[in-house]
């Protein structure tokens, strides 16, 4: 897996374990649903500004984004 | 501070805590002099790739980069 690839794995573990949808992350942190779907499918060169909605949006701190 | 800030003197910190000039850490990190430069001047919203290149040219594991 590549970097993109597995944190996409993560995005997608840390909201099923909030017991988010797609859909309800992509309301929470305001970026739109495909976008989320593409990040949990490995597809995205997710940025650092994407990091802190994505982490403000799940209650996190970024550094959990890459936790093993 | 935002986000791009706080990332670009962690990157600053780890490289002089690793004993590297900026120069140093873009030729093992294949990135330019100048883009390094941004990234610690907080001027970038750097990449999951990017920050991938700046992890393994610093010997870390990405997670560091966003360690307090």
């Amino acid at each position: 897996m590549d970097i993109k690839e597995i944190f996409g794995e993560k995005v997608k573990l840390l909201r099923k374990g909030k017991e988010l949808s797609q859909e309800e992350l992509a309301l929470k942190s305001g970026l739109n649903r495909p976008y989320i779907s593409g990040i949990e499918q490995g597809k995205r060169n997710v940025s650092l500004e994407v990091m802190e909605k994505l982490a403000e949006a799940l209650e996190i701190h970024i550094k959990e984004l890459f936790e093993e």
